[in-house]
């Protein structure tokens, strides 16, 4: 397993945090067209609309595949109205699929604050998941590509398959880590994917389109393993997403993948029991972190996730040395540092 | 208010049935392009998701909206790859829909079988929505028309914007008619209008397009208020949909808001009971029918349906008579029949 060295470590919520603070200032001018594409294009005369979406776009969102799209177009080239168009598209589809996503997950907390769905209820938000939706290939027609505009409908079909797939997979008493991985792979690799690669596309570059497909793919899985990793408390303290969500919906994961084939006998009775809906009982969570963390599995969870981080980062070499470039290699760093 | 004709007038499910059949037979060699790409677009290696659309797609549906679709095509020039591939999205998008609403209106049927939420569950409903969605989308850019994309993409917004303000509508008491009108334009009308609107554009018919989206619209508004006229049994017997839905949902349609209007005081004070989901009892369904019949409420509605059915067959007095001029002019005159 590669091993990325972050020098000097970076630490917590601030990290991540400052990077996408230098990430957002290096395309300021860029963003700020998105973000007004942003607040302009949910607009609608059915104002339960524009306030849900208004709460959920602005709900501390990091606009990181915004970020993503724009940074990958200066890095091979220059963003244009295309590209602005591009990156509002993949933020309100991301959106949309974490309005269904509330609904489908039974969660009621999102990045920390009341899911939408708690409180406008399950069906506006698939309502308004399905308005965003539709407004994002509205905005694509903008990009006046139809290749750009394939692009962003089969990463919207890979999405759903992986989410129906999930769904499936928590029936499931065992998930091979292949499993694990095509279904992260599909739900969150694929609009990272598609958001870098159309990205360079909407800059002109077709050449670099591919790396950055490759970048994009991989940091997608190295941010949701983290993520992942995370909802069980990552190696050290809470971070950010509250903990045990994943826990509760008996999402296999790799942290409990990784505890489950490391453990005892005993251990893998607890799992069996725990992630079932059936037995699983209030304590536990407390049993569960505890042995991810005795088990090694948080940090081994880590090391997967810095071995895609280091992927991502190996795919831009083709890239010409630029503050672009090393915004995303920044980002492949940070991603994973955010488990720390 | 306007009376449309019918003679002689055709009655129940064979009337409908035998319409749909002949312009089935008419389109029949593309109708089979259209099926082929139904069945192969929703493909997947998931296998819930080709078993959940596979079920809702071929579930009795007549293919009413491929077929406005074609036949629309063929009135003012001819179908092509383009216009398949249009119209097998359309329906996707309808069937998108159909999972969406049935999660939302809490049915357990659709089309007299069992909805698929309730074999496949709520979230499976949605996730399989979302990919058909889509799909839908990856179909319209093989019409290489993003205008046409545009179209079906601001149809859906309109649809969502439709769903969420009937939402919105049922915590009202009451509904003025032009709210209820302005609803089904937006969650019926606006689909009809695109698939005949683009489905004319799909043939070069540019000159056209205008005049088939004025059909498609009025032909839709039609449709629904039989619709929501026969879910209290239309005026005779009871036909197709099973009857009361609405009812339970305590959506206010034409039928109530007309029965409601012509009603006693007393009548009143039952409606505004009987139309509140903490008040309504059983019983309530039966005076419901029998008061929408003995206020007439129930030919009203019919008459409202019948003028948008005129309009409908008006806007098309631009084309040339043909076959398909014929067929479209039916389709709109069988919309009402089924009241009957």
């Amino acid at each position: 397993m590669n091993n990325v060295t972050l020098s000097p470590k970076p630490r917590g919520k601030e990290a991540i945090g400052s990077i996408v603070d230098r990430m957002q200032s290096l395309v300021a001018d860029d963003l700020a067209q998105v973000e007004h594409l942003l607040a302009t294009r949910a607009a609608s005369p059915i104002s339960v609309i524009p306030d849900l979406s208004g709460y959920i776009v602005s709900a501390g969102g990091k606009r990181l595949r915004p970020l993503i799209t724009l940074i990958s177009a200066y890095a091979v080239g220059k963003p244009n109205t295309a590209t602005h168009a591009l990156a509002a598209a993949v933020e309100f589809i991301h959106t949309a699929t974490l309005l269904h996503d509330d609904v489908v997950d039974e969660s009621d907390l999102r990045r920390g604050k009341p899911a939408a769905k708690a409180i406008w209820g399950n069906k506006a938000s698939i309502l308004v998941g399905d308005f965003l939706f539709a407004r994002a290939f509205n905005l694509l027609v903008e990009t006046n590509s139809l290749e750009i505009l394939n692009r962003l409908a089969t990463a919207s079909t890979i999405i759903a398959e992986g989410e129906v797939r999930q769904l499936a997979a928590m029936q499931a008493r065992d998930l091979p880590t292949e499993d694990y991985l095509a279904i992260i792979e599909a739900k969150t690799g694929a609009l990272f994917e598609a958001a870098a690669e159309t990205g360079a596309m909407s800059a002109g570059s077709d050449e670099h389109a591919h790396a950055l497909a490759t970048y994009g793919k991989n940091l997608g899985l190295a941010f949701q393993i983290v993520d992942d990793a995370l909802d069980y408390g990552g190696t050290t303290s809470v971070i950010g997403k509250s903990v045990g969500d994943d826990f509760r919906e008996c999402k296999i994961t790799l942290p409990v993948i990784i505890a489950k084939r490391r453990g005892s006998d005993e251990d893998r009775l607890f799992w069996d029991r725990a992630m079932n809906p059936e037995t699983q009982q209030d304590a536990d969570l407390a049993h569960a972190v505890h042995l991810i963390r005795a088990t090694g599995a948080a940090e081994a969870t880590i090391q997967e996730a810095e071995a895609y981080a280091a992927l991502a980062k190996g795919a831009l070499r083709s890239l010409e040395s630029s503050p672009y470039r090393s915004a995303l290699e920044d980002l492949a760093d940070f991603c994973v540092s955010r488990a720390y």
